[in-house]
């Protein structure tokens, strides 16, 4: 997606060659006209495969999910990082890794929202590792619902998440690829 | 506005007579189709208002700021639980106590995304004892911005935020404002 590369480029801000913080228009500020064109796109590509809800997590990933959703017309659910008031069914759990943050994290999904029946679309903002969006497949399997594509807005591709992914054969969509990350920018896969 | 109330009339849940839990479209699982209805909402009562910019909490209040964002065209920023990565300006900083959850949080703005010069759009899914938009105030103030509006998904009418928050002026406007809450169900004021 070229103009989301452009914004990358133009605002991202690369943190000891290896972090990259796009605080600008998705991660602290969001740019609502960005996202979407970042719905449309996900939307585009996933229309065909019958999507009846949306899993992402809170909180970086709700901007793009919601628009998708709109678009696609099906629910967003954001796992969430602390449990809430129990109630209903109960929740899902997984647990989840953060190198940047150099933390690990439950995630939970609420038993409610989610079931056999539903195929559901992935969104995340981020892929590297992979470990965000494990934890997201695991709830989803829990629930015995349909993994039917996952859409990430940036992927790094010279982290082995995407690869995790693909060897798990799930239909994946990375509006970003970046191919390396340094001191001096920022260059992304040719498709 | 009705097609709230109703919402909340029918997917509601009332925990302990005195919690409103909406997970069913807001704070768990969020039906975007309603949410672009209240970003409309937001859009039309604060479109004169020379807004440039958006700031809410994450991550319920994501949702209904970025939609309203879209159709004013400003962007949003979510003022974050937990500190991010430091660089530029740095960050401002103040403390939220919630009550439902009986957590005391530090919420953060990073000084790089807002001025004196922004006329700023306060938007939150709840309103009860104000505490999270006074602590939203609280950082709008400290980057000297103005505070031209405040947008509340769900009020608690029965408590004082509302009270505090005209006390000190500001333009607010609730979508659901709720007169009590008990075992029996939901009333709303009558406007």
């Amino acid at each position: 997606m070229e103009l989301l590369e452009q914004r990358i480029k133009e605002e991202g801000i690369i943190i000891d060659g290896h972090v990259l913080k796009v605080d600008r228009f998705l991660n602290h500020q969001i740019d609502p006209i960005l996202m979407d064109a970042i719905g449309e796109a996900f939307t585009e590509r996933f229309k065909e495969a019958g999507i009846t809800k949306i899993v992402t997590l809170e909180s970086s990933g709700i901007a793009p999910a919601v628009m998708a959703g709109l678009k696609l017309g099906v629910p967003v659910i954001f796992a969430r990082k602390k449990p809430s008031l129990t109630l209903g069914k109960g929740s899902y759990t997984a647990v989840v890794r953060s190198y940047t943050k150099e933390e690990t994290n439950k995630i939970y999904l609420s038993a409610d929202f989610i079931n056999a029946n539903d195929r559901i679309l992935i969104i995340d903002d981020f892929l590297a590792k992979g470990e965000a969006v494990m934890g997201l497949i695991d709830l989803v399997k829990q629930a015995d619902a349909t993994i039917s594509g996952i859409g990430i807005v940036i992927e790094k591709s010279f982290q082995d998440g995407r690869k995790r992914l693909d060897q798990l054969g799930y239909p994946i969509y990375s509006l970003a690829r970046i191919a390396s990350l340094s001191e001096t920018g920022v260059e992304f896969l040719q498709e």
